[in-house]
């Protein structure tokens, strides 16, 4: 096999394990490229000097960056499994709801949330609440965001599976519950044991770890004592 | 024809001239409803319910939000004078730099350093140069970033051609100088010039007023006397 495919990811990013899902929902052989941020290497730096971020995506030669971008790289290089579906109405919605989870939900809680307290906390969970309610309005009545099977949304949308239960451990509420949420509640625990997803979690005590330290710092800095 | 193509757009945003740009570079017919969004049509919230935004593009009944979203849809469905070349690495660069330009250029501009001033003002825009300088590598030796003919990419950060020298104007500065950013002026005038282009702008004076009192409500807002 004269194919080269390496991933440059780091053990805890949710968008670099969205294209080890991908390589390895495809079936794809790749090799992985453990990345330490604090301490960048020069051929990240050179592969992606515009963002200096995972993931980079590097097929015979060809830089791919952007997580999304990345997947859309995947799903049309290697056609088995397709992330997308054929109808561009169903393509057109997988990609609005990937980008609704990074504009207003990811973003929104993993570096606005989780990192909050008081008043300001407060205003953040019920401004992802009402993202939530999207989410689960749409993905009532099916197993998957792209149907029976785990497609471009699905992935987009999986560190929901398992980052979330973190933050809100460390928050100490609860944002997906089974009440108010009962399809997307599903749809978490569907995702996350799905064998190519369920392999391929970071460990949970070193992402507590680490979003408590993040936490942490930037409260610190915000509020100086 | 039986085929229904509305667009909802307003006079002025830079995300509903893409599709409007798209549709007539595809030579595909379609019916304007203007949008005042402060004072949003029942039709607009009922199609965009989440973002309460335009452009969206109805086609045969099926709805369709975000510009990208849309252009890619678009060129999924006519594909006659393809915004996106075949080849998937061509395609991942073409939607690298879209999304680079939304999220780096656009954001931070228009939204960012126009309603600046002061220590801010300068800090936002040597932050928009570091960002141009990326556009004016990629685009060297280049007609149009997709090539030849005018694509996705070119689509996404059109604006540039015609809300730049707005924005300068207002900021009474120049940010793409013929002398640091010779190709990117360059494209500039190619993509600005374009006859399909060129007869969508919208009014030069409207856009000033629009974008002066945006900045001074802003300014005002944040520097109350």
């Amino acid at each position: 096999m004269a194919e080269e495919v390496k991933v440059f990811r780091t053990w805890s990013s949710p968008f670099a394990l969205r294209v080890i899902w991908a390589l390895k929902l495809k079936g794809v052989e790749f090799d992985t490229i453990y990345e330490d941020l604090s301490n960048k290497s020069p051929l990240l730096l050179q592969y992606n000097p515009i963002h200096k971020k995972v993931p980079v995506l590097v097929h015979n030669g060809k830089v791919i960056c952007e997580s999304l971008v990345i997947l859309e790289y995947i799903d049309e290089t290697w056609k088995q499994n397709p992330l997308l579906p054929e109808d561009p109405h169903q393509q057109a919605n997988a990609r609005f709801w990937a980008k609704f989870g990074d504009d207003k939900v990811l973003q929104s809680i993993a570096w606005g949330v989780v990192p909050m307290e008081g008043k300001e906390l407060e205003e953040g969970v019920l401004a992802t609440l009402e993202s939530l309610k999207y989410l689960e309005e749409e993905i009532r009545g099916k197993k998957f965001f792209g149907g029976e099977t785990i497609g471009l949304a699905d992935i987009a949308l999986g560190w929901l599976a398992y980052y979330l239960d973190i933050f809100e451990e460390i928050l100490g509420l609860k944002l997906i519950d089974q009440e108010k949420f009962p399809s997307l509640a599903a749809w978490k625990q569907e995702f996350a044991n799905a064998p190519i997803i369920h392999e391929n979690w970071p460990d949970r005590d070193k992402l507590v770890n680490k979003f408590v330290a993040m936490r942490e710092a930037k409260l610190g800095k915000e509020t100086p004592k």
